[in-house]
């Protein structure tokens, strides 16, 4: 057998770096999300990029395949070891490798998770903002081209990874940007690897780009008396030119279920949750303005305060919106969509979404990052009821049809593992054909993590 | 012959929308700069994407080369047809389509240039911020990743590109992106594409974002005593997190030809030009915390203003920069240097770069885009004078290794054509090859735009 050949190669390479213990494999078959445990073949721990070469070239002889692992936080499965293979955990490349803060970038090894990176951070006055739900990995992030609540003011992992150290599928390592702030050499690798979900290479490298952690920061929450209102202060706060930093929307349901998940007592209605960085005048001039939108719409009176506890209170309870919906039903698994829309779309795709379900048999709570038009329903399902995935799956649909329709995309941040796979071909057309045949370039024996993101695999 | 077929068949299509008079073939051989002039065997004016299909797939039927055309302001020779073939010539597709002023967004056709688009926005309150030197059209600005004075703050081409509508070499027409903010659906086909200098296909249509003209502008001027103090001021004013719009370096050769080409009395040193953008309140106190960091360094009083017209003649005189240098030695030809490094090493490069003009036998005023860490050397020679050339070169070459060497790149912002291509294998190594792969996958036959960017041909 081919695989257990490549297996005893590897073993020879990493000793105790490999692992065939059941209970490895099927933590590295498992999802966050609703889909089957697919465990692989044998997880692998490498320490270097070298080591990460030598795995990659033992596979490639072999022809198996080979998924990355960050930390497991996927929504959409792209970790699944769905035609077995070699999962590679990057847990053991967590390094921090050099910060340079005169010129507010840093080097990092992948298996680094964003909270553990800000951390280090810290007394350097400077931070990483990309922050999905989850305490990810960066190199995760980077290849599901992640964004969080803050991408609003900071952009994407597109905007915030400088360059990046690529092990391609022939075992090959390459450099795809440099530390200069800009570059005009050649086709944009950097971006072209960011949201390539290790179906071209595994990063083992990463320059990310820093901010100043500002002077001052402001923020609150409000509510309002439905939906409609709550989307309409979004995007007259965005036509004003008023600069956020992060402006998040959870529905009434949400808010019932952060009341249970943080122990708050959250009115059951829409709510707003923003947050405005820069001087002290200007923060409170931003805040101000905010709360003169907010009371035109009927929000609730807009209460902010400029204390860190307060603040970071406020935004754990957002990044465990995920584990609070989840929560409000036990046993439940979930299908979290994801579509992202022009913003003046935004409140008709928020609210034909809401009748959608609430036509439907399933909850499902929606929260999302609507300064960038961006949103998600958690349709909440039980494993044991094929029929309410069914109807999640129709749900879902639904949305995409009609974020496509409205000039938007399938997945805003989540990106397209197995889940969104589907959409592809309706939302890139001929598209979609250009980037299998750039894996087919890149990766002409379909080892890279396959099965995901191209056509006809 | 095949290309005397495919002329015959494109005058078929397009009739007077073909041209091979020898004037205007000659005007699209000709380059801005050093190159020798290289004409294509027809010019042809497409009105819509679908005869720029057709041009493309009678190209393609008669193995013939298609090279794309903007305003014909690149620097590097990215238009020159050094393989003949049909040069594509977009001025007669130069229509705004749709301004989605809700949503900050643009769809245009690639032949509009950024005066034409910013006069069109003016009255909505919103422009477009990437203002290359020339007033160049969108496509190619697109194509070649261009950025400008205003970068340091709004980001260049790759980040204000949404999406584009691209005539791939076999006909197919493609949209890279949508309107959403923000995908995670999938390779960045868009990001591909910016940057990609035609040799990936053919941009006919293009979606921008737009960004808010700001409520109050604040510009000035200021000289140092030397140019290691003003760079240090650069360096100082970014690492304070004073945010600015733009902050442009001119060397004292620089300011000398300032004077005599648009008419003003600059003292002839080392100068930085700035500008911030913000509330009434905001740009005064910016202005005020640069003039203390000047003031520290030794320059000038940094007068500044907030009045429109002294605004306009500052920034119109920065973008002739280009101009008004080779006015200085008439009948000159230039060499543009354009390397960009990470700011930590600007003084350095600045300053070694500098010494190395000094000590040849060119002059070469230095100005650029300090903010991002990217600077120009207007190497001036002349065109009887062979040995100029290659001291140019000598020159160009030992800059390039430097700013490799200082963990920066060849070209910050006029991309690869043919002048830079000799430093791709040095810059990139291995990840040379896969743009060459990828260029193979998309363009097996190397008909768009031959002879540049890529390996081997």
């Amino acid at each position: 057998m081919p695989v257990e050949q490549a297996l005893a190669e590897l073993h020879t390479l990493l000793g105790e770096g490999l692992s065939l213990s059941k209970s490895e494999l099927e933590a590295h078959g498992r999802s966050e999300s609703h889909f089957p445990m697919t465990p692989p073949d044998a997880v692998v721990f490498p320490e270097t990029s070298e080591e990460t070469q030598e795995i990659v070239r033992i596979c490639a002889k072999y022809a198996v395949p080979v998924i990355g692992w960050g930390a497991g936080t996927s929504l959409e499965g792209h970790g699944l070891a769905t035609r077995g293979g070699v999962c590679v955990d990057f847990s053991r490349m967590n390094k921090i490798l050099q910060i340079n803060a005169a010129d507010m970038d840093v080097v990092v090894q992948p298996g680094v998770t964003r909270e553990a990176l800000n951390e280090e951070l810290r007394a350097t006055g400077l931070f990483f903002p990309v922050d999905p739900g989850a305490n990810a990995s960066i190199g995760g992030m980077a290849m599901t081209r992640a964004s969080g609540t803050t991408t609003v003011r900071y952009g994407s992992m597109r905007d915030n990874v400088m360059g990046m150290k690529v092990v391609l599928a022939d075992g090959r390592l390459i450099d795809t940007g440099s530390r200069a702030r800009k570059s005009a050499a050649g086709y944009d690798l950097t971006a072209l690897m960011v949201g390539s979900e290790g179906t071209l290479g595994l990063a083992t490298e990463l320059t990310l780009k820093l901010h100043g952690i500002p002077e001052a920061i402001s923020a609150g929450i409000c509510s309002f008396p439905d939906m409609a209102s709550a989307v309409a202060a979004v995007t007259e706060t965005i036509q004003m030119g008023i600069p956020m930093a992060r402006i998040e929307f959870a529905c009434a349901d949400t808010a019932r279920a952060f009341n249970d998940y943080a122990g708050v007592s959250m009115a059951q209605a829409p709510h707003l949750m923003v947050e405005f960085h820069g001087s002290p005048d200007s923060v409170a001039q931003d805040a101000e303005r905010f709360a003169e939108i907010v009371s035109d719409y009927e929000g609730s009176p807009f209460q902010w305060s400029t204390r860190e506890e307060e603040r970071r209170s406020l935004w754990a309870m957002r990044h465990n919106g995920y584990y609070a919906v989840l929560a409000s039903k036990p046993g439940a698994r979930a299908m979290v969509t994801d579509i992202c829309v022009p913003i003046s779309n935004l409140a008709t795709a928020v609210e034909q979404t809401q009748a959608d379900i609430a036509a439907s048999s399933l909850s499902g709570p929606i929260l999302g990052h609507v300064g960038d038009g961006n949103f998600h329903a958690i349709l909440l399902i039980d494993p044991n009821q094929p029929a309410d995935l069914e109807e999640a799956k129709r749900l879902s649909n639904q949305m995409v049809a009609r974020a496509l329709a409205l000039g938007g995309t399938c997945t805003g941040e989540h990106g397209v593992g197995i889940g969104k796979k589907s959409f592809m071909a309706q939302e890139h057309g001929e598209g979609w054909q250009v980037m299998g045949a750039i894996k087919q370039a890149l990766d002409p024996d379909n080892l890279m993590n396959p099965g995901k993101l191209v056509p006809g695999n």
